[in-house]
This record gives C-alpha cells, sequence and structure tokens, in this order.
C-alpha cells in the first residue's frame, strides 16, 4: 500500500493517477489494463505512474480504498445521527447510492477486487492487502445492516431473514454500477432524482413503513 | 459455437464437459481458466474436451448459450399462461431465482460473459458469436419487462420507470449468483424459502399489490 506516498504528493497529482487508474480498470477490467494505459490516458509516461505506484496490484488496490473512503467520509455526517433509523437508513442510502453513480469508476474497482480476492486471483503479498480491504469494506456494510436490523426492531421495517436483506438491499443500492451511463445534458437534479428511485425500491423491498 | 458437436456426442458426456467447464469459469474468471482445468476437474484429458469444443472461447460460450436456454426451457409453462400480468410475473420471478440458485455456475457465466463482451475484451471473431447470446439475454429479459409492463397498466404494479425498474428487479432476482452458496443439509424446501424471500423483495420494490 502508498499510504507514505499519499502523504508526500500532492494530492491532486495522486488523484489524477487513480481516477486515470479506475477508468482504465471499469473499462477493461484488471487483466487487460496495463500501467501503459493508464499513463497514455494520462497524457504521461509510464514512468510517472510507477514513481508514485510501484505495481499494477498496487494502484488497483489503492483505486480500491480510495473508493471505500470517499464513501466512508460521504455518510459520515449521518451515521451517528440521532434520529430514527429508519430515517437514518434513508440518508445512508441516499448518500451511498449516489456515490455509486457519481464516482463509478472507484466503485466498480471496488466490487473487482472483491471478484478477484474471492477468486483467489492474488499473489500472497496481494492477499494480505485485500483482505484488509475486505474488511474495511466489510465494516462499512455493517453500518447499514445494523441501522435496517434497528429499524426493523422499531417496527419501522419488515424482512424475514437479516443477512438476506442486507444482500438485496446492497445489490439493489450499488446496481447503478452495472447499468448507469451518463446522458447528455444530465443535470444533479436528474442524478438525484434516479437516485430516489432506486432507494425506494430498496426502501420497500425492505417493507420500509 | 458447436451446434454440429451437439448434435452428434451423447448428451451426457457434452452437458458433463459444460458443467465441468461452468464451475472452473466461475472458481477462477475466464482469463484464469484453461482447458487443462476443466479436463482436470473431469479426470479426464485435454484432448476430450478440444475434441468436442474447439477453443475455451469456445466452451465459455457454449456455457453461456446452455445457461440461458435452461432458463427459456425453465419459464416456458409460465411465459404466455393467460392469468394476470402480476401473478404471471410471480411464477416466472420465482422459476428464474431458482435458476440462479440452481445452476448458479453457468448464470456466473452468464454474467461474466456479458462483462467481458461489453468491455470488448473479445476478438472479431468472438464478437459476433457474443453478439448474438447477448442478444438470446436480452430478448429473454423483455419477457418479464413487458410482463411488469403489463401488470402495471393493469394497477396491480406501481413504479415509475420502466427500464429502471427492470433493471432494480433483475439484479435483486440475480443476486444469488453472487451470495448464494450451498450450506450442507440444505433441503429443496430451504431453497424454496429463499427464493420465496428474494421474490417477495422483488415484489414489493415493484409495488406489487
Amino acid at each position: 500500500m502508498s499510504e507514505s506516498t499519499a502523504r508526500t504528493m500532492p494530492d491532486d497529482s495522486r488523484f489524477d493517477i487513480l481516477s486515470a487508474a479506475a477508468q482504465c480498470f471499469m473499462e477493461r477490467g484488471y487483466h487487460a489494463s496495463s500501467i501503459d494505459d493508464v499513463a497514455r490516458s494520462l497524457g504521461s509516461t509510464k514512468g510517472r505512474v510507477y514513481h508514485h505506484f510501484p505495481s499494477k496490484a498496487d494502484l488497483f488496490a489503492e483505486v480500491f480504498r480510495t473508493g471505500m473512503e470517499m464513501n466512508y467520509t460521504a455518510i459520515e455526517p449521518y451515521r451517528e445521527k440521532d434520529i430514527p433509523a429508519v430515517m437514518r437508513w434513508r440518508h445512508l442510502a441516499t448518500i451511498h447510492t449516489g456515490q455509486m453513480i457519481r464516482t463509478k469508476p472507484f466503485q466498480r474497482v471496488v466490487w473487482e477486487g472483491v471478484e478477484l480476492h474471492l477468486r483467489g486471483a492474488t499473489t500472497p503479498e496481494q492477499r494480505e492487502v485485500f483482505a484488509r480491504l475486505l474488511q474495511y469494506r466489510t465494516e462499512y456494510g455493517l453500518i447499514f445492516r445494523k441501522t435496517i436490523e434497528e429499524a426493523r426492531d422499531a417496527g419501522a421495517m419488515d424482512f424475514e431473514n437479516l443477512g438476506i436483506a442486507a444482500e438485496l438491499m446492497f445489490m439493489t443500492l450499488n446496481s447503478p454500477i452495472f447499468w448507469y451511463s451518463p446522458r447528455p445534458d444530465e443535470t444533479e437534479g436528474d442524478i438525484d432524482r434516479l437516485v430516489g428511485q432506486i432507494v425506494t425500491c430498496a426502501a420497500r423491498g425492505l417493507g420500509a413503513s
């Protein structure tokens, strides 16, 4: 991982590389992407990318971590907010779904990272890094899971099995990473309206009152 | 494609190869899988697999086609059944979700095939085959889409945008291909109960009465 790199580089240059990498990984997948592709899309040299990220695997892991970090930051204001759980869930779900749309390339990398790790398509050294990243993602998921559990216990949601309900909820909220593509002239209002439809669907699925 | 092979081979031998291949592709993904892996898992020779399927890409495409064919066959009795659309949808959704669980390796290959094709990770020759396979899948999706449209027009479902509703419905019904794993001593009744929870969640999402 590149924790030390993060502290010594100007953030914008670092984030430019991560954004270009996220886009490449999303478009081609991990295996078919190369540091060359990332450099080319930046109009930069391979050297510049390697200077900051020692390997493609390291770059991929850092895109994953950044994607999750952006999600944690976005939900922070509502995470512990003292309002009924069903309302807190609606805020969290709305923010999360917006993230899936607005930072889609990063979130696709998170998804692919989970797949690669579960398939064992990582080296022993990478496995440790990915195990930590997956743990980071699992803890994020638990925030939502606990919220819907609390809402159910308060009688504001109604579902049979917590684990299954949480899986189905996340599939719905995450789904734009597979089917969303920006339309020309799309406004922030259009995206908010799209997010609203997705969250409403998930809320109904959870039996929210 | 192997249409001619299909007609000249005993079905069980052919299906054994396809099942073993589906399992390998599911576990490792297309890129990391080899004909060698498939042969090894069959306790067979590479030659036997190559005898029936000229290449890994051909084998993958045939697993995809078989997965979709099994879905079409399964829903056939309800496809045109003369009952209210919302009831027809519930039958179709229940059968489809059961397919996602009971033939999961094949359905994961269908999913990966769509991803590979959309990412352009196919050769020009494969692209034509995959374009046909995707069309085959799109037509299957339209059966469900038309059914929920009919149900909405009859006032038995309530959602804002047909395209988005169909995407969210399929994400929910398909989701077991990502999170389901068989438990020890699991009965057909347990699977039916799981399918019931998934279909109920999707039905609620669609605003089914």
